[in-house]
């Protein structure tokens, strides 16, 4: 077994603390990766807090994990020692299945897909994610991370930045399309940036007018302040996509009024709440509403690949690994701009 | 003005009875249609009861028109004397927007889409429909129907055979597809027969099983019972696409669990309130909701090219024109398979 330091929370009221925990040998096709940079994601602070189901403790979060590999099983072909690795939200799936086979694990059929950290793997151990100094993993879950990333940014593209790359990839966001932002958070800010590097024209659509010099900033073209009715009346029917990052409940019908005929409201954020939709607001213009939920091994490769040679990578403020129940706070308050990644550097 | 017979309902409650009434004399584009055989939707009868909006009264329903030209103005280029012809749901739009320039006069910009009974036309009259012995229409809104066609059988594929068409084409449902039908009326027993000879494998989902004999007469390859538990666990995550006739309220959750990764479900009948949609039932699987609405000019000419080469017919009870108030009564009942068409020769 591998010693390993991490934070972990003991249980949904503790905040997190210090733990040392053991970690798996190094098995044939395991790579050992050190950790050093870990993102840090809002549903860590769900799963921390047992707001999704109850959590196993103790819990030891991140899935948007930069590191080195240290070292390498003896059947590994795809990583050498000093490769640079990444791992996002999932460690394994069956590998059988018509959606495992087709590079989609996070649906895999056998239900066996393994999260990065609060899940029971194959052997039946819990998970511990990247709040951490290393972690074990089968190769066919880690990515390639290229030089041309500056690795203390990256970390969020393998969840944020999957999250939203795999729908406008999978719907072919691209040129000549007019492409709508909700939400300008973790996901919000990525949105926007792919959608501008895709070559759509991109509006942010927010009821903060505050909003508007950050969005441009990132890219936006455009800016929609919804609580102006013109501004408002002059997007029905304006976009060929909305991708939506809220998951508070919102009013669905009053986005879908601003698709063109066809066009895709997409949500990666849900509300817990049913969505209500009036069969109108799709009817009325053969419009299609879909959600999205993160990305599969060999689309996420891809988007790193991008990002790397597109030079896009998320806006973040680097903490230490003490920082990381303040930095919960500011999350919850929504105090960051736009995502916190810690610098694993700092665990000791 | 042109002298012309047709059965109208004078009020929500009259029931619909002889009237006599004036149609414009053939402009330059028009033609005169004599009208052979006119289809009965349901959409007729809510009209008729003011169950969508104040009707204007008299109100000749009617939007399934089959018929041969009598006569055609200067300039019409697209039909002579003596063709067959048939009439949809719409007879005029603005021409001039990007949807109407795209065959998507449904969804025209400028609001101008004129319906084919009981709406403002251009100049401000009202229009009538197809129970009647004859039309006048600009020619751009009325389609060739070729004499491969049994005409006596054709006038429901003008509304109930585009709507089911236009989303399954759009959606290029085909072979290696697996497609789920919903309701098993005049829209679900067209959309059997397209899925059918599309070439994807068809499969009625009902609660009833005594549709299942119906269905499978129909072209459907296999029935599936909703009520029995382990029937409908078979189908969990089984279809590329559903297609959804049914307008009453009912569990979207339950059929889009019935979906595959990216698969589609597409709603031709909706419920008149909102759909409850868990957008986990989306996100589990990057799933699509959406609705689509009859079809442009273009595409029902298509339809129509694709019925008569592949000698595709709806299933019709005809009868004559003074038993439409009893057709009416049997829709309500769900007693009819699948679609009235009237015998507009018994019209005297």
């Amino acid at each position: 077994m591998i010693t390993t330091k991490g934070y972990a929370a003991s249980s949904a009221t503790s905040g997190l603390a210090p733990w040392e925990f053991e970690r798996r040998e190094v098995g044939a096709k395991d790579v050992l990766i050190k950790i050093l940079y870990s993102g840090i994601c809002h549903s860590d602070i769900h799963q921390v807090k047992s707001e999704w189901a109850p959590a196993f403790y103790p819990i030891v979060p991140g899935h948007e994990i930069i590191g080195k590999i240290e070292k390498v099983g003896s059947e590994v072909t795809k990583f050498k020692v000093g490769d640079l690795a990444g791992i996002g939200c999932m460690v394994r799936s069956c590998g059988e299945c018509e959606n495992c086979k087709s590079g989609q694990e996070q649906f895999c059929l056998k239900g066996k897909t393994v999260w990065t950290y609060n899940s029971k793997d194959a052997d039946g151990t819990v998970t511990y994610g990247g709040y951490s100094n290393q972690i074990v993993a089968d190769e066919s879950f880690v990515l390639h991370i290229s030089d041309k990333l500056d690795i203390s940014k990256a970390a969020p593209l393998l969840c944020a930045g999957v999250t939203t790359y795999s729908p406008l990839s999978r719907w072919k966001v691209g040129k000549g399309h007019k492409l709508g932002v909700l939400g300008l958070g973790g996901l919000g800010h990525m949105a926007v940036k792919f959608g501008v590097a895709f070559g759509a024209e991109v509006t942010m659509i927010s009821h903060s007018p505050s909003k508007e010099q950050d969005a441009k900033k990132l890219g936006a073209h455009k800016f929609c302040n919804t609580n102006d009715p013109e501004q408002l009346k002059a997007l029905d029917g304006y976009f060929d996509f909305i991708i939506d990052t809220v998951s508070a409940p919102h009013d669905y019908n009053m986005y879908l009024k601003m698709l063109k005929v066809n066009g895709v409201h997409i949500c990666v954020g849900i509300p817990p709440v049913p969505m209500e939709i009036m069969g109108r607001s799709l009817m009325g213009g053969n419009r299609v509403l879909t959600a999205s939920s993160i990305g599969g091994i060999p689309e996420t490769q891809e988007m790193l690949d991008f990002c790397a040679e597109n030079q896009i990578h998320p806006e973040v403020e680097i903490v230490p690994i003490d920082y990381v129940n303040k930095a919960y706070d500011r999350v919850l308050a929504s105090d960051i701009k736009y995502r916190f990644v810690i610098d694993m550097s700092t665990l000791n």
